[in-house]
């Protein structure tokens, strides 16, 4: 069964982890989100890429979220004695990989053409798709104005509240052909647990995709959604707090709102099963299962749930 | 008194070393080969430049004689992973550095003021220059063909015959302001024992730079070399291989010939003292004292000899 996710960070790469296990190799495609993408250093870094990367080549630091096991701190120091910021923590492996991401984007590559390579040279069966090889930057407006995405979340810890969110360059962006094929080929779409505003949302707002998906609805392929709110409180990230002050809610509720229309099944996890009505009536049909990863099997059942319901 | 070196990487880095230690802070500027320069991974490297900055900042590592002590070296491992070459070992430090450097050369600063700033950062009183901002590049011909000198000097250890060496771009090249204000106020030229083909070759091959030290030498300013060959035998590096080669010979007066008409003086150490008369024949003033370095009490002594012979 060919799979295709979309994801952002860290709890989209633990259901693709999921994903990955439960599906033999190369069913799996998964479309990242790309506006969390940044320079630094003159480096490409690419967070939400990275994260599905390191997760699904089984590399990942577990306890940290992000970033790689055993990674060590040593460039890091040498760029701030250097007199670059250091709010953006690169380990040394990270790092490499940056660099050579940057040196073949610069030398003409698309970026899917490379990180496919990488990909594929640290053992990972599943392809990670960019959902676009063109650029595209979230910024968020917060009560002190407008933000980079990374200064927002990673300098200032998520703590600023969001008011508005802007994709700059989405609307000039193109899904990639790879992205495009993985969608026409597709006998499943999965939303992962991420967070829908600013992980998902961008992917959604590049022309075209909605409508890749939605061809794929036509012939007849189920989307289900996973929702990453589970009793009020996002499991990971700023989403819970950016729903509201966004002026919604933080529930599965706002979850199902935001995904009428495009996914045909929401699954929420059993403490949110009074909602399950609510979800029905906002437009999408719930299924109603345990929706926290804890360990590598938690991951492989999150993600068989989300495959059997659709 | 104020002091311009010539060098390049190890010899020239202990001697500029060695000047540092006996001059006032600011009367040391140090003019850097950028010819064994190299784009690695995208980045921008500059051995014998990072070669005199980590020395004169007391970083570098003194039993490898490049490098950082204690450098890390996860990053080149990631490197090798991602399926880029790994023979050029560069630390997890270092690769800050070139990170740093080739980010603020591509957004357009010229490589003087970005290694000027660097060597501020780390403390170094000793201004190194680079001898041109203009790329220049050193290839060697071997039996085999022509290299680029890194593939050369790291890749094949220096084991090839070098028979004819080329600096590609050094006909275009300038010095830098820098190096023309720095020849124009010194009172003393050191030419230190780094390779005289290699090293000290390319810098006077900048079209300018021997006329502005012959133009100090008109103001009375001396130019005192020392000789990077020791009893026949070069202490560091393929230089006497290379001065045979090339079809001369691996002596004091070989490191006399190809100075003269530019040197005054020649330091060469006491197991060479009965070659005095042959390199004052060759047209170079000897001046005997012991010119190996093995610490940085000897290194003083040795900066102390050439600037007192001068």
């Amino acid at each position: 069964m060919r799979v295709v996710a979309l994801a952002g960070g860290v709890g989209g790469a633990r259901l693709a982890h999921g994903l990955q296990q439960v599906l033999a190799p190369g069913e799996l495609a998964v479309v990242v989100n790309t506006a969390d993408d940044v320079e630094l250093h003159g480096l490409l870094v690419c967070p939400d890429h990275d994260t599905v990367l390191y997760t699904l080549a089984g590399l990942a630091d577990r306890e940290r979220g992000w970033g790689l096991a055993g990674e060590t701190w040593s460039a890091l120091d040498q760029l701030g004695r250097l007199g670059e910021e250091t709010w953006f923590a690169l380990g040394d492996r990270d790092l490499a990989l940056h660099v050579v991401r940057t040196a073949r984007v610069r030398a003409g590559a698309r970026l899917t053409q490379v990180v496919l390579e990488l990909g594929a040279r640290l053992g990972v069966p599943t392809r990670i798709l960019p959902a676009t090889d063109d650029r595209i930057r979230t910024r968020v407006r917060t009560p002190d104005g407008w933000l980079d995405f990374q200064d927002y979340f990673v300098r200032l810890r998520s703590q600023p509240a969001v008011l508005e969110v802007a994709f700059d360059g989405a609307a000039e962006a193109r899904p990639t052909p790879e992205v495009l094929d993985a969608l026409a080929g597709t006998k499943r779409i999965v939303i992962c647990p991420s967070n829908p505003v600013v992980s998902i949302g961008p992917i959604l707002a590049i022309p075209g995709m909605r409508a890749a998906i939605e061809a794929a609805r036509e012939r007849g392929v189920p989307v289900v959604a996973v929702s990453p709110i589970v009793a009020g409180r996002a499991l990971r990230g700023p989403a819970d707090r950016m729903l509201v002050s966004l002026g919604g809610e933080a529930s599965v509720v706002e979850i199902a709102r935001r995904y009428a229309g495009l996914a045909d099944l929401l699954l929420i996890d059993e403490a949110d099963a009074d909602l399950a009505d609510a979800v029905a009536a906002a437009g999408v049909r719930p299924v109603v299962a345990p929706a926290v990863m804890t360990d590598d099997a938690g991951r492989a059942a999150l993600a068989r749930a989300a495959l059997t319901a659709a």
